[in-house]
């Protein structure tokens, strides 16, 4: 079976998705992650899409699980590397990646885990997706 | 057509293969890696293969000719995350990847980038390949 390798780079985890993320590859790629996540305690996971030409809501809902059961064990995920046609079907699809920050490519997104780390008190204006939704708080 | 993605990080590209290397891909990721070092500068290139279970001769002959277009181009070239029985079948096919350095992952890749830049006058026991000699130099 095909595996997307996790490679570790200081205190990030990084996965470059090249192959097509049939279920297994899927699985086994949320399990892997969750697995390297705890043995090597880092705070950021990379997730490289620069090479997928189409995102379907089945990627799309892997990603957005990957990052639920990251956050889960104290680790942001950073999306990079999307294409343009690929972010207008996102959107068209319904799927806006809740809890997944994005970056265009890896450089900026190592950037935006190392800020989050020193700023985390002040840059706290992203709401957990927990159903607390802010725009019926503000206006309530 | 598939292609690899070429991620630059700090001052190093990092290429994961994972797909199969077919003529047109890898002459793609030459071409592409060549043009990323010419416009970044770089001066380290790190090719992940931990994703593959065989590594055939087409694909040997392919890391050893991107190492020497990098090296041309002033960027070092380091294999990791090779398996265990990839490192066997390479020998047994006598391909020993001449020129190529490698390392047993990322992090310890990006190292041995790091001791190169810093200990270049000490640690000059390797020939540079465009005839000027340092060895020779110094016995003159």
């Amino acid at each position: 079976m095909e595996r997307v390798p996790v490679l570790k780079i200081g205190d990030i985890l990084l996965v470059s998705i090249q192959i097509d993320m049939e279920d297994q590859v899927a699985l086994q790629l949320q399990e892997d992650l969750a697995e390297r996540i705890v043995a090597t305690g880092v705070h950021g996971v990379i997730i490289d899409i620069s090479a997928l030409d189409i995102v379907d809501s089945f990627v799309g809902r892997t990603i957005a699980a990957i990052a639920s059961v990251s956050r889960v064990l104290d680790a942001e995920t950073v999306v990079v590397g999307m294409r343009p046609a690929v972010a207008i079907t996102l959107v068209e699809l319904g799927l806006s990646l809740p809890g997944v920050r994005t970056a265009l490519n890896v450089e900026l997104g190592i950037a935006l885990l190392g800020r989050r780390e020193t700023v985390t008190i002040d840059g706290d204006d992203e709401p957990a997706d927990d159903g607390s939704d802010p725009a019926a708080v503000h206006t309530s």
